[in-house]
């Protein structure tokens, strides 16, 4: 049997070697598997933006085995774990929350193991690289076929370590929201579905008022950048299923001068 | 028979998702298509950048399939197009013109469909990421055998978009050339050849004046940075056949404050 | 016998197409060798940080053929060689020095030949991008089975350009550091070991004064950064097994406005 694919998200950026590196321990472990990069810049030590990420994306890779490693807490007696979904992928990181938004949304967990058998590790494991000591080989092992049984010791699912995902405030005619990611293009992704926009009477063509931090602004609901003029604010659906605000062919978050975490407040435009 | 090479360039950046999520639904498609990433620092929604940079570098990569992705107009009624080469390479992209220069350098178009069969979509299909959607499926399939004819209907070449490549102005000791693209080490490079220069009495060796939109430089036409004192202003002909501006040792697009499109006038030095 | 691994390590950047240029031309000649990227974000022309780099990463990576270009010198007469370790690793990239820090590491150089034979390089050879044009093909035919001995003539070891390591001053109870290598979190990685700063009475637990060239500090020599106080400025051993110094949570190089080559005097702090 060829190993699996192993699909591999971190913070750690692209100007170091930290990425390269753990390819280097998977290839040494695991030949035959082939890796793909979902995306190493995930803002560091950025938990919850990791989370969100991994979940929006995994719907779109290959079954396999899905390392990820955003890890503020490396050097604590943080858990390190393995863990299988029930439609049978296999995932690897910290216990910090990073890796259940995305197998929730594949069905959920089935099986978990803490990452504590040293012979699947490289030795000595340093204090501040485990992933390239910890995980990366535990990812390469269990490509290969081992067993996730053999890392270590089950773990049950309650005892997982999970994050606070913030939730919208929907109400008659607004909404509170929060400003889950900003890509590089400056568009901020929300908290919020088209669903849940229309509950409180924001739907596509409406003119309405956002609120930020700093100021407040109006804008366009609308369906596509092609809809809207040069310059023009607007909140439309993004492709991963979510709303988000952009300025058409600008940068909305520089403008905003908004950042993940922020609150925006959304409500029909005074006629 | 194995799947074809994928070679891949976008607008995309590495800091998000968008290239690795394209790669993993190559991946799930065609698992033995291998991807050659090109670049996905194309400056974003800059057509003519990625065109030129594509026609460069293709004759450096294995025939195969060839993705390119830079789509200012995404959700607008631009078409989305597979063409095949006269020498049997595959494209995938935008009508915009993006993958027209690179086709002609390695002999013209000689088949054109439009990518309309939702059967090789992802679905449903987003207003934004056709690069996730359409393209990365179009070539993935391409990559793994399907005929370009079962992707939609057939188009003529003439109805395919064309940009406006910037030409050099050549006079009998003056020359007028267009910053085409600067590279990482902001190193400039011009529209411009060897031998269009020598009409104009630049050759290597020459003394010259540089005239930028901002201000007029000395500088000299050389073969090869080694030729040149740390600091010399040279103009010099890259590894791609084009003349292009460089500060030995140093960034010339950043002390010009020179950007892609900048017009530059060039002529033999007064004695 | 199927095609080795090729490591691939330079200051080319992503931005470009300069990596996936290189890509596609070792994909055309071997086109079963795997291309596992160490790092392509050295910082330009910096040969002495690519060369630390390479030795601390290339014990994790499979052996095979091991590309590394970082060349501020080409287009002059500066060498290109293949070199072979005594563990039958093989190396392409310029003689200057790049290579031979890590190949010292893995026990030392056995062969040396110089890349003179133009059948394995592509022709015409440009002044300025021999990773295109020498060294890319010349690792590609390598990987594939060709005789180091078939490339060019045989050098002797000591004719290769070799580096200056800084190496640290270790006094009774001070030590006079280098700064190598500063990584994206701004964590400063030193020429020093825990073995050599406990010569000078540094060992974990202890206060110790940093003096910098701007200005002094105290801090903590401590053994991770979890031992450590948000915000607290530490002396650590990192993952390569070089001491280093962080600021816990924030940036240190930027508080410091230190760069690679900066010298560190550490001593114990006063009582």
């Amino acid at each position: 049997m060829s190993a699996r694919t192993i699909t591999f998200l971190t913070d750690f950026g692209l100007q170091d070697d930290f990425v390269g590196t753990c390819h280097g321990v998977i290839a040494g472990i695991a030949p035959d598997a082939r890796v793909i990069d979902i995306t190493h810049g995930i803002p560091p030590q950025q938990v919850l933006q990791g989370a969100l990420v991994l979940a929006s994306t995994l719907p779109y890779m290959p079954a396999g085995v899905h390392l990820a490693v955003v890890d503020p807490t490396v050097g604590t007696d943080r858990r390190a774990v393995a863990l299988s979904g029930v439609d049978g992928r296999l995932y690897v990181g910290p216990d910090n929350g990073l890796l259940l938004p995305a197998i929730d949304k594949l069905g959920g967990v089935e099986g978990a193991w803490e990452l504590a058998n040293e012979e699947y590790m490289l030795r000595p494991v340093s204090r501040t690289f485990h992933g390239r000591d910890i995980f990366s080989p535990a990812a390469a092992h269990l490509a290969g076929g081992v067993d996730p049984a053999a890392l270590g010791p089950p773990l049950a699912a309650e005892e997982l370590v999970r994050l606070d995902l913030p939730q919208p405030e929907i109400r008659h005619s607004s909404l509170r929201a929060t400003i889950l990611y900003v890509d590089r293009f400056g568009n901020m992704q929300l908290n919020l579905t088209h669903e849940e926009a229309a509950l409180a009477r924001i739907e596509a063509g409406a003119r309405i008022e956002l609120r930020l931090p700093l100021e407040s602004y109006y804008a366009i609901a609308t369906r596509t950048f092609a809809e809207a003029r040069p310059g023009d604010l607007i909140l439309y659906e993004d492709s991963y299923g979510n709303l988000a605000i952009a300025i058409n062919g600008g940068d909305a978050a520089r403008m905003f001068q908004a950042k993940p975490g922020d609150v925006v407040r959304i409500s029909p435009a005074p006629e």
